[in-house]
């Protein structure tokens, strides 16, 4: 839809029908009593690549089609894409509830934090070995070191397991040990990383960039699934405003924003969100309410004395109550949380 | 607590400590091995005066406590306010379901919503007599009239009636009718009209501005709780965000935050954040789950007909269902919808 | 400008088609592979006031034309007002350099202060008597008493008064004394406020809200020219960002957007938008650069005394050179700074 | 700086101060009326790896000293960095006019458009082969073909060579053609791609994230630094806030923010920052004025032609004219544009 300049010229409007007809696109023109809009309608790329909002005599651009076309509700008829990791679902009916450290930091904490999260109801576990962080001076984790306790860790509880990887160079190892690969709000848009993901065919739990609009998020989404690789789950978790109170804004309404726009099963991180474990609770629940599909929470068996972000994590020895009350809000909303099928 | 430069002379520590003094404060000098700080103790306002950031050698000022005193948690020892109007409560386990037009546009379109309301369990009555318009152009509300139909509204259902008052000069009439005088998002900082309220000893709904920090939201209240009015409930509302597919962004952290902070009761308005009705039943149990102490909702008894803000308006004969849902979570928590002793 | 949902009824365009047209608008329905857009031409009000974004079948509603009229370019048709007072003029090819105290503190500070801008080639004086303060317990100006100072203060220098205005009652004894009335940040949007300053028919000088698109500041001006009154200059102060570096952040580009825009000159206040002293001189440069019509600038004849706001103000010795360095920036632009005639 | 909670108690104080001293920090605590502070001194990163925030009895941790070190103004002692590229320098006294076509797209746009940059005045040529673009239909860039290219308009003009990186795995090819390396917005804190480049020695121009505070511009330019790399730009190109009559908003304070806590240069993009040309030269003036080190800026010799960011281009006929009233400003702020030594 370009909308022209009030007083653009005879000649700038046929112009601007001339170049959208250039790319093998209809243009149809609209002509009112104030203002005149050209309809182009035909392939979104091809008319966004004319780039015609600097062109003489056009006001501005209104994309009216969606950008994305794989991600979108409108190519699965309105179904929803569940993803599935050794029997444990989540989307549609199933919710997932994804736990464990935030950083993989020892053989003890991982394992008496995964042994907790399996005891307490836990559908995943999660942990990272690559740390992505702020300052060159912090722990950026155990490396390899960190994948091989995941995989004790899975062997010990048979619980899927959920990593990030930060460089594509990593890849390989990391598809040794992760079900699900995690791509931190830092990498949405390291679009040759998700691409080498997408081509793996792993599930990917993609995190929202902290200033990307859900629209972005959908569009990097897009990256995975056109290599074919449609097991994505979208994660919110916090965007940045100038509300100083919490470390972000958890932003609720994209939950079910994207549940309308898009087949995809969307999961909420409230520790990173909030940065303070006694929000925790209470955002888990509201996101629970708006229909989110799982929740990705750190847990620790110690987190006093956790080396990063002990103080969001969920202490182990209360983490069956935490899952007990977010099972009972899923419940209202009909969902279900699902586990792997232990052998 | 003032953070000296690296390199700050002895005797800009010594003019800092002097200036400290002389409001009376006593002043604490912390030599590290890099930084000195030097922590001033007493009344932060004539502190804060000394405006002392800009001071020669002071890097900058940290302050530690809050700037709010009667509307912290700790000025009742931990305790709920609990707002009561004929009956109703909002607060502790208390939740209220404010529900009714975003405007009031006709006898035959008040009545028919608050009959519905009532019918469906709302705990008072909303409808905007004054409205605040970006445009000049758009439509300002009736004005005095709205006012009576409120009123007629009250005696047929015995809701209590909550209305916006806009200008301090309409202070009088609004009191005739209003049981809570509600403060619209624009004039959250219009502190005349604050302290105006606050000496009319009427219940407060104070909604948040959109762009407004959870602090400033309770130095607000500050200026309505010193006049001797403790009757306050916050609203949180949507701020504004770099997101544009909605309108606003909820701030579902702001609830448990303003707990935290704060004793006063704490109510969501799901219709003015999204914007679009769809969002408004997820954004609803969303704000239950986290612990609001209500909720107000826009309900229309024919939306598509409503002059203003008709679509993000609940259809009138689908409250009660609404209502229901929103009761279920709130339970969960340990809330009870609350309402008026109907005569 | 409406566009329908994929796969929106043929009837469900029909009812679309038929409220544009019952109120008095024309209605183009423009069919395309994929989507329906309706083009509604007629009265822009009565098209929003029938909320379509919410009708059955319809996407989302594209506002096209502009929603303020006096405030736009077109509506002068391209030429630039020019505010003008006691022979100082703010547009066009002039620049004003507004300059004083934050706060009207006490006579020898503000006469003093008054002297020294003066001199130093000030346009006219600012200063406030009334202050909206976050903190209840913040000094809120001297009131009466600070409109008597500055009215002395104008005898003594021939200076144009620039003060804010808080409360539509304190209307009479402001107009007394302000040449020019400010209206702050926080009461951008306190329509009944605008509208009396529109009737009052004074100069104005209208701050951008620290939330507030360029769209909504032009609409609050609107209010004031729509009563006849189009001596309006707008304000850049920094809008609320994630950005904490700064206390706001300085929207450079609003001043050549609004230029585009809006007839109306456009003012820069870099005092409150940095906080800081240091940043003052570049950001005062920066906006004369940008193309601003005027500088909005505290200054103090003894800042560290200050009670409001000191750390941000200009000292008064410096202020001529100040001066010197934003008029060689604003005559590269082609722009001179105005000054009252001087009895 | 460790604030307890009011009633914090002895023993929670206590574990604090051991923690503290736990790793090798001294602890001094200052017991005030209301409040207890223990000030933490020691390595700032064993410190936060304590996570003290969560403690119990723990309100707050406020960080005094700086988190990064190499990047500081003090680390240089107060002197400016100056990026030197093949005699053209950048910082200090010298500013840098970058330009060229955003991508490059054909062998004759680049080589016309680096010709007639060369003779409008510009400092560098910029180009781009690898285009990271939200969507994954859009045109993707030349790649090795571009590459390529570069090194052919650099044979023919002597302009060094400014181009992106986006991916670790491409940097030997990039690095056979690059005097400079951009690391774009949203690679701002991809780690390991700055560490690689920060090993091979390269000047770099660092893009500020759309949502990066000052200081983890300043922490991702630590990564670089760390490595033995002091040869960096920063660049501001604009954050994304609520405003949306612009792309992005331009954060002019950045400029005079970062030079006084960064001896490092900083550079502004214009053109990303608004999407428009038109808004190009005022922001590019204005960067001058605020002390910018240098520009970078789109050009392109057939802007309506263009597949990528056309409308936001400057043409290359006007290119000249553009350079002379930047040169202007930045000789007012006592600033040279600095150029190559052409052979």
């Amino acid at each position: 839809m370009i909308v022209m300049k009030e007083g653009a010229t005879r000649d700038q409007v046929d112009a601007v029908v001339e170049r959208v007809e250039s790319v093998g696109a209809a243009a149809h023109v609209s002509q009112g009593e104030v203002l005149t809009v050209v309809g182009a309608i035909g392939d979104r790329e091809r008319i966004a690549n004319l780039d015609l909002a600097g062109a003489p005599g056009v006001d501005r651009v209104v994309p009216i089609s969606k950008p994305y076309k794989l991600a979108s509700k409108q190519f699965k008829h309105g179904a929803s894409t569940i993803v599935e990791v050794d029997g444990c679902k989540v989307g549609g009916t199933n919710f997932a509830m994804i736990a464990g450290p935030c950083t993989v930091e020892s053989r003890e904490q991982l394992l008496s934090t995964a042994d907790a999260v399996k005891a307490g109801g836990a559908s995943m576990l999660r942990g990272g070995a690559y740390k992505p962080r702020t300052s060159p001076y912090s722990f950026q984790g155990l490396g390899d070191e960190g994948l091989r306790l995941l995989r004790e860790a899975k062997e010990m509880t048979g619980l899927p397991i959920v990593t990030e990887l930060m460089d594509a160079r990593d890849l390989e190892p990391v598809l040794e040990v992760a079900d699900v690969i995690q791509v931190g709000a830092r990498n949405m848009q390291n679009y040759s990383l998700l691409a080498e993901i997408g081509r793996s065919g792993r599930p990917v739990l993609l995190k929202r960039g902290l200033a990307a609009q859900v629209e972005e998020l959908l569009m990097a989404s897009e990256y995975v699934l056109k290599e074919g690789n449609d097991q994505v789950m979208l994660c919110e978790r916090g965007i940045r405003t100038f509300e100083t109170a919490t470390r972000f804004t958890l932003d609720i309404m994209a939950i079910p924003v994207i549940k309308e726009l898009s087949h995809l099963p969307v999961v909420v991180d409230p520790s990173h969100a909030a940065g303070r474990r006694d929000l925790v609770l209470p955002l888990s629940l509201a996101a629970a309410a708006a229909g989110a599909d799982g929740i990705i929470v750190e847990v620790h068996h110690d987190p006093d004395a956790a080396i990063c972000d002990g103080p969001q994590a969920v202490p182990a020895d209360r983490f069956g109550d935490y899952v007990e009350q977010v099972r009972r809000v899923s419940e209202l909303v009909g969902k279900e949380i699902s586990r792997p099928e232990f052998a």
